[in-house]
């Protein structure tokens, strides 16, 4: 079937007069998620990963991908004739590389450009501009020869009420507005579905677990239009938006109206988010300001309305959780209880949450080896019975109106050797220290790392992946600019000085390959502390409230200031969910949060 | 005066067709310290600090300072008809942002050449290009007015032996030569004074307190050859650099050498360090690579030679100062004692240790408010008396054969005030948390300065300076590539990841205007800690013994594990330095570093 959708693409590529066809995995608007719709490199090679590039020439077809994916990708592309790149492997070259290698003079690369970003094409049509190789960027092939494509999802707009978001559109563009006076802008162009979604206070359903509307919008002084699909948006909704000054237009139409664009026009535009189709609208005397979204901080530093809300939403989530953890521990060893089902009654407790939307992302219900693997999701294939032994590691979070809320915690489910205490331990410790800083303005992620990963590094251990990230307001889970990371990794974007109202992820965690996984995780939120001379110093509360499992501590390695920070979140813990609990669930919290 | 020396320096400007005189302060090299020869700034407007640049039209006179010297700079301009600006200070320009606004289309801006950085000058040069200003670099217009100019410093070449460098210039320069090649670079141009003392193991005097030589060099892959005053090479030296294949030429020939270089040659040079001049006189057609030193990291990373010397150095200088902080506790209240005399006696201790060549930098003796200005040092004016009372801070450093110190104490010379005790815990307790890091290859300074100030940011309080700085092994006390701070600043060099065998100095501070300073500084080597499946692990250990005073700490804020840390820092000292003290002095040490 892939070998036969391959030929029917070679068939318009040859009559298109394009040497090679580049699919990469991505929707209009660089989004985490690909809708069906999307899903172009996965029908043309099979391969049902979350991230790869596809590329097709006339005799050959070649697929991208990282090392999550390498054992599964080689199964699904056996016998398509669809061959392998594991990227970042010795002597695999990147695509920008393979593709200025292997094209010559005269060629034509094709893609869709409204799938990859400006920043990226640019920069490839530059790479391949100087072999002599032209790029066709209009060009969505597999769109004609995939018959049964699913349509864009169109799921009906909602309004998020200013009791949720804190800030009316019409500030928020006033504010936005303002700053493109100060860049001298005359159009802001945003593709960039939570950045639109923030903006002018709508939320949708159109993204797995991300609650955006598929949308363009443009921002001039007089005007701000929204680019969706009119048949989402109910009479309400539209006059809604219209009296705030917002039109509403159908989704294709900002491609002609990028075009209508005065030439002596100054156009803010995120290079690295809107997509180069777009771009490419442009009359060429129009001059680009390529910057970083200007919706970026605004979004991140949350107002007192979200924050309120935002501790709201995490004793609802908390609850669940605790319910949730609770049942596990009474129900281990008693009844059947798998991965999947675990997830499926964590969700069902979630759901009796008010104002609950849904998965803030894939649940990770990981028991022991499963945990190892970092990005590791159940499927039906992998499913795993939970047993009376070992950790599970279940990383999950929900979508409320008042809120994005992002869990880990790793539970004992027998009894735990001192090894696996001791590297609880010092997985908590680090979690417990960076919740402890405090510091003054113009710190940045890569500054408190360290406090994180300081008890594991004493151990000689680690874990390979960041320490937090950045989380929207009942929006993306993960969000920019802020982050917890050592190496300092600048095209993350994720290295920002830590603000008032930031909610960031505080999530060290560690992974014995083919043994388990231990990870614990609240979200944060960056707060005053006192003013002096010095300056003005922050520091972080927790949002998240759910107990940590005191069955896997070692209390030896515990100082007295750990337990100090532990026993404070515990009573904090106790005294916000119990009110909610029955009785015996309040028991046995009052016993989980003891003091140690 | 100052207007009788301006008035000629106008005269020949305007022979030359000069419209606006630049005359910063620097030497040909971009020392740290300036000879007398180089002292132009002071000359033509009678400013004595150590940093300045002076502007001079044909109508005017400015000099532009740093905070440091607002006070110093008033005082000694005064009725010289030079202004004052205040760099920094809210509506005063930059020089650069001076020169583009005043100066107009034909005019000329003249100055040395060589006492301009490549990359300052080159950019300075396009920013007046596009404003019709030319510049004319080759003009030492004040060595034209300056009559009575000291001559340049020319002290003795020593040969620095390999016991103590501990590896030999052959060895280095093959290094350097195997780094040009894969820079595909055929000359290497070097011309800051510490990278070519390390690369040919020689050291001077020609610059305060900085071992090294009056010099320029090029490398390329048959021949090096080092320019400077031949007079200050004797045979012997001669000899053995010849015999290495290092050739001596005069000084000045390096221009004409450069103007020489094959059109068809690759340069390599660090366009921060070598000057304008020099680099003009390469022909057009030559590639110029500009990229920080070759010479930068392995000057930094000290071998093993160098290590075990700079802890010979450290038991000689712990010993003095040691003796000193003995002596002071003894005498405060009974002989006088003043910040100039307590300099002088330690000077005089330190001379007692074996193979001591002099100050590493301007001894800092400052007494009470003296200590909350970062950059005092004494003078015969502001000399000022200790008394039994408040703190005295030392911060002072030797050169010895085996290595380079720099060691701050602060000492209590009467009973503390309980928060004079917390302020000086806050900061020995952010001291010996840096010093205890145990951290992942790849780390950079900017991830562990918190370590050093989270004591005192969770009093509010803060220093205005960095953590630490590298440290040369018998050269400059400044030395980059490494430092401890946690705003990057990229233009600073100082936040490479951290080596084995990097020497960098971790000095927390705290000042009260117009009361005291308090500082705490060793130099620490970074080692190597243990090898994991997670990569290497390193961590520090203290170079500097010398003992902290007790009579200033508050036991009440120090945990368990500060104790632990600073007992076991006081149980190395005493061991590593009583053997070297007399009975009397043994006592004392034993005392001042008993265990709390």
């Amino acid at each position: 079937m892939i070998k036969e959708r391959i030929e029917n693409l070679r068939q318009v590529m040859r009559r298109e007069g394009i040497d090679v066809y580049l699919v990469p995995t991505n929707d209009f608007h660089g989004s985490e998620y690909v809708g069906d719709y999307f899903k172009c490199r996965k029908y043309i090679t099979g391969f049902t990963g979350s991230a790869g590039t596809a590329v097709i020439t006339l005799s050959e077809a070649k697929l991208w991908t990282d090392g999550r994916y390498f054992i599964q990708a080689a199964a699904e592309l056996e016998g398509t004739g669809v061959e392998l790149m594991r990227s970042a492997q010795p002597g695999v070259p990147t695509i920008k590389e393979y593709l200025a290698e292997t094209m010559k003079k005269g060629q034509v690369l094709g893609f869709d450009g409204r799938c990859v970003s400006y920043e990226y094409a640019a920069e490839l049509e530059a790479v391949l501009a100087k072999k002599g190789v032209s790029v066709a960027f209009n060009k969505d092939l597999i769109g004609e020869i995939w018959t049964d494509r699913p349509g864009l999802s169109k799921q009906p707009v909602q309004i998020l009420d200013i009791r949720y978001c804190g800030q009316s559109r019409t500030e928020k563009l006033a504010k936005i507005r303002g700053m493109m006076k100060e860049k001298q802008a005359d159009t802001y162009v945003i593709s960039s579905l939570d950045d639109i979604a923030w903006l002018f206070n709508v939320r949708g359903n159109d993204v797995k677990c991300n609650p955006v509307v598929l949308a363009y919008a443009t921002v001039t002084a007089e005007r701000a239009v929204i680019y969706a699909q009119t048949e989402a948006f109910s009479d309400a909704v539209t006059k809604e938006l219209l009296a705030d000054g917002v039109e509403i237009k159908p989704y294709d139409e900002v491609y002609p109206d990028m075009q209508n664009t005065a030439p002596s026009h100054t156009v803010f535009a995120d290079g690295t988010r809107v997509n180069y189709t777009l771009m490419k609208q442009l009359p060429k005397q129009v001059k680009v300001i390529n910057e970083r979204n200007l919706t970026l901080l605004p979004k991140a530093v949350k107002n007192a309305t979200e924050i309120e809300n935002e501790r709201i939403a995490h004793i609802k989530d908390g609850v669940a959780v605790t319910r949730f953890m609770y049942w596990l521990k009474q129900n281990i060893g008693r009844i059947t209880i798998t991965e999947l089902s675990a997830a499926a009654y964590l969700e069902r407790l979630r759901e009796q949450g008010e104002h609950y939307m849904g998965p803030s992302f894939e649940p990770i219900v990981a028991y022991g080896a499963n945990a190892a693997m970092c990005h590791y999701s159940p499927t039906a294939e992998s499913d795993t019975e939970l047993r009376p032994e070992s950790f599970v590691l279940f990383d999950t979070g929900g979508q409320y109106l008042e809120g994005t809320t992002d869990v880990t915690r790793t539970i004992a489910l027998g009894p735990c050797t001192i090894e696996q205490k001791k590297q609880f331990t010092a997985v908590l410790k680090g979690h417990l220290n960076l919740a402890a800083a405090t510091f003054l303005h113009g710190v940045r992620g890569y500054n408190l790392d360290y406090l994180a990963r300081a008890a594991l590094w004493e151990m000689g251990l680690d874990y390979n992946h960041g320490t937090g990230h950045g989380v929207g307001y009942y929006l993306n889970v993960h969000e920019e600019p802020n982050g917890f990371r050592w190496k300092c990794v600048p095209e993350r974007f994720d290295s920002a000085v830590l603000e008032e109202g930031m909610i960031t992820s505080n999530e060290p965690g560690f992974y014995l390959e083919g043994k388990y996984g231990i990870r614990t995780e609240n979200l944060i939120v960056c707060v005053k502390d006192r003013e002096t001379e010095y300056g003005q110093f922050l520091r972080f509360e927790n949002l998240t409230m759910v107990p940590i499992d005191l069955d896997a501590i070692d209390l030896e390695s515990m100082q007295q200031i750990d337990r100090d920070r532990l026993n404070a979140y515990h009573t904090q813990v106790f005294e916000t969910i119990s009110p909610y609990l029955n009785e015996e669930e309040t028991r046995w919290l009052k016993e989980a949060t003891r003091q140690i």
